[in-house]
């Protein structure tokens, strides 16, 4: 199979893999039909994590499943199903508590490489869903999103207790915050503050529910929510960059008492301790346990209600995948859908 | 009137202060029974804090209404009353969310020093709580700790998500620890692991429903915890203490999904972002919104339906105020109490 392999930062290329087999019983074997390019990989892209090279990517994932192991008794073959960058029995006592990217046997799918035409994804059960019918081709890049960016920014929201009647500012405008605040919207917030300077992303920020742009960044961007807010600061602030001053300019836009979901991954990030103390925060969020939300994503998705997959600007065949690196990288585009066919 | 003044690390004298009198007519002025010393006043005692010297000490306090301003309508002239160390109008938005130590209006009672025969309490409406009937002995020495050290320890528990069928782990074992024992077990932990390795604070510790005790500290600490619960960590963490070892110390303790919460004032803490994300914990904190817990801590001392107060290993006169501190500082005693009579 035909599959997307890093060598090295800025190194993408599209190679022939070996087609994976199931291995567990619990295993299932997918034929990706699409699957995406996240902003976390542009962190290994831009040389700004230590990785072993060379490394298979992507960790997003829709697809049909052409084979399942003998204990698998929740998805069969030929179902449409979608399922999270973490596997996860959905059984023990994490993952019962809504922590499934912390389960007890949660295999990261990065490790797999899902820029590919064939996956293996362990704990099927437990980890992929099923549609009930074949997705529309809107549906499907809705399903995609589902799989991280919307699940993320989901459970962003749901960190930051976003609910009716609530401020909410959402640091970050990549497709996690922009489907933050999708999920804001549906969460019922009253009001949704979208830090951003770029035309494009304002206006796609604007579709999923912001009601306000602030392009000023760092204290001065947290400065501007305060006075928006009586000088009180949002009630709810998701963070979905990852660095310090991501993260300072989410603790600092948030109001004594309000909370902070943070899901961009942290990178140099030292949170000073008197600080936040004083802050009043509440600080919630890491890898997103998107397995929690997905029956009620792809619900929402297969009933047209949302459509995450406006965040996909631009689609290229998986052959292109290493120019779909480079318009992330260049911010030519927000997000990058890969097809196989 | 008398009362104690800090004039650098170490040096503690009771002198001739000052009367209090209204200044806003939302002040009122009390004759303070019994204050107390706190375990963050060891920090500039022992000049681990920039302070401005002399300083007036003291910040927990209970006592009689002597005099009210014109605007103070919820207590009057001869009440038994407790506040907290923060001053709050109990109105804002901020307070009315739960959060009056971060109240738009809010005044440290620190500034004011509560160790003293007469205190200025600023919004007295907002801040003071009146007792029904004149407290017993034993029921001040509770309000007294409800002041602050059962108020903050409350707060702890209840950041900390403490309730039924859960497991606790407290770190820190001093007023504020014990007490956040104590308040785990009102709020139906099922187990609770306690960090100590002082035979008579472990034996307070029991008392107050600790059902574990755990002498190592640090990271063999927070394996320990992992050991007792399955390799998971604790629902529920209390950090108590303050320093970067034992913040990290919660955070390890905790299992994904769980939650720390935070009151020991922090020195040196520097969070790493990178592993707080992969924690999955939540973290909240800070100074403790007393006021928001004095109504029903209030009831549940004056019902003798529980005794914060057997936190106080030491009762003194005011002026003997320095040798209270000498004891706090040496570890000789947990809590002293400093009466004016």
């Amino acid at each position: 199979m035909r599959g997307v392999i890093m060598y090295g930062p800025g190194d993408v290329r599209v190679e022939e893999r070996e087609n994976p087999t199931i291995v567990e019983p619990t295993d299932a074997i997918i034929r990706v039909t699409s699957a995406c390019i996240c902003g976390s990989d542009l962190w290994p892209y831009r040389g700004q994590d230590g990785n072993d090279w060379p490394a298979p990517m992507g960790h997003e994932y829709v697809g049909v499943v052409e084979e399942v192991g003998s204990d698998v008794s929740t998805v069969k073959v030929g179902d449409f199903v979608v399922g999270s960058f973490f596997a996860s029995d959905d059984t023990c006592e994490i993952c019962r508590a809504g922590y499934q990217s912390r389960c007890v046997h949660a295999v990261p799918m990065g490790g797999f490489g899902t820029q590919a035409e064939y996956l293996r994804v362990p704990l099927a059960d437990g980890t992929l869903v099923a549609t009930s019918t074949r997705p529309t081709p809107k549906q499907e890049r809705g399903l995609l999103a589902a799989s991280d960016v919307l699940g993320t920014g989901w459970f962003a929201a749901v960190a930051a207790e976003v609910g009716p009647g609530k401020t909410v500012a959402v640091v970050g405008d990549g497709a996690v915050g922009l489907l933050g605040i999708l999920a804001a919207k549906r969460l019922g917030a009253e009001r949704i503050i979208a830090f951003s300077r770029h035309a494009d992303r304002q206006a796609l920020a604007r579709r999923f529910g912001a009601t306000d742009i602030v392009e000023e960044r760092g204290d001065a961007g947290a400065e501007k929510v305060k006075a928006l807010t009586g000088g009180l600061g949002a009630h709810s602030v998701i963070e979905a960059v990852g660095t310090h001053e991501s993260m300072m300019q989410a603790v600092r836009s948030t109001r004594a008492g309000g909370h902070v979901g943070y899901v961009g991954v942290s990178h140099d990030v030292s949170l000073p301790g008197l600080e936040l103390f004083f802050s009043g925060a509440h600080l919630h969020g890491g890898p997103a346990p998107v397995r929690r939300f997905l029956p009620e994503l792809v619900d929402l998705i297969m009933r047209d209600e949302i459509d995450p997959g406006e965040v996909f600007d631009l689609t290229l065949p998986l052959e292109q995948a290493a120019e779909g690196y480079r318009a992330m990288d260049e911010r030519r585009a927000v997000k990058v859908l890969l097809t196989t066919d």
